[in-house]
């Protein structure tokens, strides 16, 4: 049998020994995702920049396509077409709130062990008080397009286009199109379509009904992605793949303070404007990025006006879409405007993460408004979106449509815009006079480096084991 | 002072610490060399095969523009679009002949510490009996397209276009265009121009006059390369270019026998046979190559043909020429022929390292002759050709033009047939049935990988620290 095939069937073997209990099988997953002939023919590339600390260690393992950055070991895994961005990790001396302030002994590492991501998104730093030093993923098989966004995981298997975020996870399942943020979870699967944000102060939900996720985000009877959203991106897939075959890239004009990584596309009248990050795998298409607004891996903004201080998180999609300052766009959104039916939101609002807008005429979501669930129309903005000020007035409960909330909504409110005001910060937004660097500014200058497998051999499909150090 | 200028600057006192007692400073011609944007600018590749041992190991070192295949270690050195080829290093287990038939503890590596290589090319293996395991490269500065083949060097300086084959140097500056193959040198100045074998068996030397020189490889007063071969070389670098730019190339077609390095330039009307290798940096045009020849690194063919077993060696020129069967066409030779100056080579001759042919109209040179020096005339062939018939006749010694032999002539040509039998096994021109396996067939298949150096901060300049391993 070849080394792969041994790989992933290792893999295999030992993410469905921890989801036992939940009667879950990976291996019809793993079994139809990997095509062994395009993991020996990508490339896989890794960033050296002066502004993150340098280590890779990869052994035993596939890593096509993917694209590391920041210190990050990787061992008997099998990491296709995935980004793993570490520009977020903790330094050396770091003091972690929730780890009693204890400063952290060493630079945080991502460690991503025994697991299979596929075309995955691995982004920010480990959340889990219990390992500050280590983001740490093992035995973990993860669909397309999944964000694992400071989560560290366990024995888990997340869906195509679910998002775990900021939390732990110990063998559970998370179904697809499905965000939760929860802290911590132990032997869980999580039904897809779930939007789930619970803490000691309050907890947000809501579930989309079958039929909707059926037709934007499906799985087939092998757990393979189908549906309206998947077929979005697999249209667009080739625009990248340019960006792959050649070296070097004139790159796009942008001001000094900005950066459009060299693996995103920039098409059509795109403007970009200062403090900006384009992240890598991202496209743009006659995009207007206002000042300190950011597009992250794997998100789409076409036709689409982006006002100062916007993000847009990991997975999201802004298609004919005019969005106001301060605005946040969850991870994996998909605001599906058209030519004539133009989607228009007022400043502050934030889009939950996995929102859907398919309007079939123009839209208009009035400014400092949550907006969440799917939305085809301007009757559904009843059902789907309250404004800020109405939801800090609740101190107990609430139900809007399909949602419930419980908590107090001005803590809610609170911890999002400072979480928002994080972001912007660690994007570079707010960068002024040589003070308040971030993504935008330290993600330039990045030095790709490529490396491939073994085409032929007993270690064919492989890669060479390398460890990188300053 | 930036990192580069301090890697040059301890380079060149460390070489010029060891060629004190020649007076020679190595400083000019570095300073006037290494251009420190280009250094930041080009990438380094090294291959991943099956069929070679895997250790690479770089640090505090900067390799832009070079290729390395084969073990090796590079430490504290600037080593610029060089190629360090590995593929012929000794492997556990080998018996040396010269080394008492000791077999090797352990694959060899080539190590290169505190140097500085130029556009060079490593080849081969140590020829030094006290080190079997190790191709050392210490305390040396080499120029442009010198060859380090086999040698160990200790504290050197080659010139442009020099050759030192299968021999160990300590304290030696060898002057450009000199070929020396002359079993252990030490604290020696070896002239420009010079073509010296010496065994205990025979010797063979040969020197260009001044004037020749300065025409076709002279040196500037900051020892860079000025002169017709250099002219020729420069006037192609750009067809290089695009190949650098670009991930992937089309291949070439060529029998499944044949190795084309995916870093070849193949142009017009060019046509391959079996059991053919073109390496890395080699120029095809219009060229035939007959069954089991090669064209090594450096090497350009244009408009000729190479009939069966005929071997390029690294840096041969081969214009407008036919070449006999199983003829050898030396290191960094020059057969400048033209449309109307047709250079005919019968079968089996041996063109020495470092010839010169550079006729004004058709020339033919017999079958089974030896050549060397400056021929520009069929008359020269007189004074810089001999039969092996005549020269295997030689008992003591011979003198013809400016060449002296002393020796036995059949020793030397026996020795020679040796060699270039050794080099067709080695380079897979008799493979046949599964049999006789050689770089032709091993050196397909080639992953390249691609690494590039810090390009901001502190490290600014240098590659950062890769140890890969399989």
């Amino acid at each position: 049998m070849n080394q792969l095939q041994q790989l992933s069937d290792r893999i295999i073997s030992r993410v469905n020994a921890n989801l036992m209990e939940l009667e879950f099988d990976t291996s019809t997953f793993v079994n139809h995702a990997l095509d062994h002939d395009k993991m020996l023919e990508f490339y896989a590339f890794y960033g050296i920049t002066s502004r993150h600390p340098l280590y890779f260690n990869f052994k035993n393992s596939n890593i096509a396509g993917s694209y590391f950055l920041g210190k990050c070991y990787v061992g008997r895994s099998a990491i296709y077409k995935s980004d793993v961005r570490g520009d977020e990790l903790k330094r050396e001396g770091d003091c972690i709130k929730s780890a009693k302030d204890i400063p952290l002994v060493e630079d945080e590492m991502i460690s991503i062990l025994d697991s299979l991501l596929y075309k995955t998104l691995v982004h920010s730093n480990s959340h889990n008080p219990e390992s500050p030093e280590l983001f740490s993923i093992r035995n973990t098989i993860s669909a397309h397009y999944a964000n694992i966004h400071g989560s560290t995981l366990e024995g888990c298997f997340l869906g195509p286009f679910a998002t775990v975020d900021l939390m732990n996870l110990h063998s559970c399942v998370v179904g697809e199109f499905s965000y939760v943020q929860v802290g911590e979870l132990f032997h869980r699967k999580i039904d897809p379509g779930t939007v789930w944000i619970k803490n000691p102060h309050f907890e947000f939900k809501y579930k989309f009904k079958n039929s909707i996720l059926d037709n934007f985000v499906g799985v087939t009877d092998t757990h393979q992605p189908r549906g309206v959203i998947y077929d979005f991106v697999r249209a667009r897939d080739q625009e990248f793949e340019r960006l792959f075959e050649v070296m070097h890239l004139e790159p796009f004009e942008v001001p000094g303070s900005s950066a459009i990584n060299r693996y995103a596309v920039i098409k059509g009248k795109t403007r970009i404007g200062e403090n900006v990050l384009v992240a890598q795998r991202a496209l743009l298409q006659n995009a207007t990025m206002g000042d300190g607004s950011n597009a992250q891996e794997n998100s789409y903004i076409i036709d689409s006006v982006l006002e100062g201080n916007c993000i847009t998180a990991h997975g999201g999609k802004i298609i004919h879409a005019d969005v106001g300052q301060e605005c946040f766009v969850g991870f994996n959104s998909f605001l599906n405007g058209g030519p004539d039916a133009r989607i228009q939101i007022g400043e502050g609002c934030i889009i939950m993460p996995h929102t859907i807008i398919n309007p079939s005429m123009p839209i208009q979501i009035p400014s400092e408004h949550l907006v969440w669930g799917y939305i085809q129309s301007p009757e559904d903005l009843a059902t789907h979106t309250i404004s800020l000020d109405a939801l800090a007035e609740v101190r107990e409960s609430l139900t809007v449509g399909q949602m419930t909330f419980s908590g107090k909504g001005s803590v809610f409110i609170g911890s999002f815009k400072d979480r928002l005001k994080k972001i912007l910060k660690d994007n570079g937004a707010l960068f002024k006079d040589g003070e308040n660097r971030g993504h935008a500014q330290d993600d330039q200058n990045i030095s790709y480096n490529i490396i491939q497998p073994y085409r032929t051999g007993e270690r064919k499909g492989l890669y060479p084991s390398i460890r990188i150090k300053p």
